[in-house]
Order: structure tokens, then sequence, then C-alpha cells
């Protein structure tokens, strides 16, 4: 597994000259590194009288965020996974008609199959974002800068899985599966930026 | 060393009630993350027939993909040992008049030490922004996914470590330090908006 390897391993892997983990898989790291900052964030607030009034919320963030870092964490694995069904399926035979036939839908199948991961990725970015606005604004000051990182490096994770996601979709046949894809990333990609915006400008507030 | 822990040690350690690492060990593996991928473009550049007109170019970025790699790893634990410096200097007693005056000045030194590593890595990060916009250009275009998350990792890290500097200046008295590092911060900030920018609209072109 990708996330038993050593942090040097990794990146390591990463800048091999093998096809995957690529940056699906990076982009599911920056997501799980901006959750963990989420969930630090409330572990300084948590408990403290200072910050006595919010403390139901920085509660619920934290649970969200744990869940979240779990997911983002297994995704990396999970998309690079899902990529390499779709190398196998290219390699397989294509000598006959039928076995290209087979062949042909095996790719759409396991295409369609790499596109989830990322959109899955993608969604959860969007909902570490929020926890990164909130943390930002009611957590404690000391660690404004930990909400602030974990604000850019979900956007990061954000963006990096949309454009795997987007990678997917030009090989997809489906048009159903497409439109309804296209209309998500729409949504998606509105309530990203926009929360990113708020992010930045909370930081320049508050760090400078 | 925090880049021996596994990844998801890693993360765990970030979402921990320690305060370090944080925020800016977490840029610098952004950061890290970008150089990868930059690098895993031109593996899959070299040596193609059908790239042979930017053999040399590619070699080049490779070169400077994994020096960059390299000095951003090592800035994942720099970052987290010159913060622990800091926790230091606040631990030094203050009873005396004079231990008072030491307490001061070590912890100006401390911080001005803190707000280098991530200085370092926010000019580094400009740099492996460069590299992900010409690999996206020029380099295999099957890798250009990972060109373009390459540059909004980078991105990331730079933010991130940018985050860092400022808040360490915002405790540094020393005025001659404060502008140099300001007007570099300007630069800096500058030519990562615009290099990130470029990135985003030929990713827009390449990948939709």
């Amino acid at each position: 597994m990708l996330i038993e390897k050593t942090v040097s391993g990794f990146i390591e892997e990463l800048a091999s000259n093998s096809p995957a983990p690529g940056g699906g898989s990076a982009a599911a790291l920056a997501g799980s590194l901006g959750a963990a900052l989420s969930i630090m964030v409330c572990n300084f607030t948590e408990g403290k009288p200072k910050f006595s009034g919010v403390q139901d919320e920085i509660s619920q963030i934290k649970q969200k965020g744990l869940a979240l870092k779990n997911d983002l964490t297994d995704y990396i694995d999970a998309d690079t996974n899902a990529f390499d069904e779709v190398m196998k399926a290219y390699k397989l035979p294509k000598d006959t008609d039928a076995e290209k036939t087979l062949r042909s839908e095996k790719i759409q199948e396991a295409t369609i199959g790499a596109s989830l991961p990322p959109l899955k990725v993608a969604e959860s970015c969007v909902e570490v974002l929020k926890l990164s606005l909130r943390v930002l604004t009611i957590g404690n000051p000391n660690t404004a800068c930990d909400a602030a990182v974990s604000g850019v490096t979900a956007y990061a994770g954000f963006q990096g899985a949309i454009f795997n996601v987007k990678i997917n979709l030009s090989s997809i046949k489906d048009e159903t599966f497409l439109q309804n894809v296209r209309d998500k990333i729409l949504v998606l990609q509105d309530e990203a930026d926009k929360t990113n915006q708020l992010i930045l400008d909370r930081a320049r507030e508050v760090i400078g």
C-alpha cells in the first residue's frame, strides 16, 4: 500500500517512471493534509476555557474532519488501484472481433471506475475547505496558519482531483454519465472557488 | 525524522495535538509532491523519439526538479526543527532581568531562524511552478494531468509557506530583516500568482 510507504519513499515513487502513483494519488494526499490540519486546529481549541463558546461546533468539525481524513487517505491508494485497472483493460487481447468488443467494453468500465475516486476526492476536498474556513474563523488563533494551510492544500487536492476526473471523461462514451459528472463538477467548482476565496480573504486579515 | 514516517503516520502526526509538525511541514510536502510530479513528466518524455525536439530542455528540467525535490523534502523536517527551537526559546527561564533579556534575544534569534525554512520553501515552490508550466507545455501529453497537479500542489506549497513566513514576521523586531523579507515576498507572490494562472489556463486548454 502506498500509504504504508515512507513519506520520502512515496515522493520517490511519484517521481519515478511508472505511470502510477501519479497526480490522482498526490491530489488525495494533498486533501488528506488539509483534513489533518483542520483536525489539528480543533485539537488546539478543544477543552480550552478561552474558546468555551465554540466547543460544540469544534467537536462536530473534528468528527467530520476525522471521517474526511480517513476517506481521503484511503483514496491515495484507491486512485492508483483504479488507474491500474484501466492499464489492465488496455492490455487485453485484440486479435479477434469478439476480443476487440470485450476489450473496448472493459476499457469503458475501467475508465468510468477510474473517474470515481477523483470525483469522491473532489467532493471530500470541498467539505475540507468548509472546515478550514470555520476553524480559521473560530479556532485557536495560535493555529491560524495551520488552518490557512489546511485551506490551500485542500484546494490543491480539489483542483488536482478535478483534472483527474476530466482526463477520464475525455475517453468515456456514456453520455448520461458524462452529463451527470459535468453537472456535478460545475457545482463543486463553484463551491470550491468561493470557499477558497473566503479562506484567502480571512487569512489575509488574520495572518497579514 | 518526519520523512521516514509512513504517509499515514505523517498525516496522523499532523492531525495530532502537538504543535509540530504543522502547516510549515505540510507546505514543504506539498511542494515536494509538485517537484516529484514534474520529474515524473520528464521521465515519460525522456528518450522518446516523438519528443526528440525537446530532449535537452527536458533533461535540464529533470535535473532542476531533482534538486528542488531533494531540497523541499529536506524542509519537511527543517521546518519542524526550526519551530522546535522557537518553542525551546519560549521555555527559557525569565526570573531575573538578565534571564529575561537573554530569553528575549533567543526568541528573536529562533523566530528569525524559523522564518527562513518557509521562505526557502516559497522560493523553491516558485521554481517548481516554472517547471510545471514547461512540462505541461512541452512534455508527454499523456502525463498532462500529472503536470497540472504538479502546478496546483506547488502553488499550495508556496501559499502555505508564505503564511508561515508572515506569521513569524509578526514577532520579529529587526526592521532591516523585516523589510528585506517583505520585499522578497512581494516579488515571489507576483511570480507565483502569474505562473499559477498560466498553468491553469494551459491546463484548461489541454485537459478541459
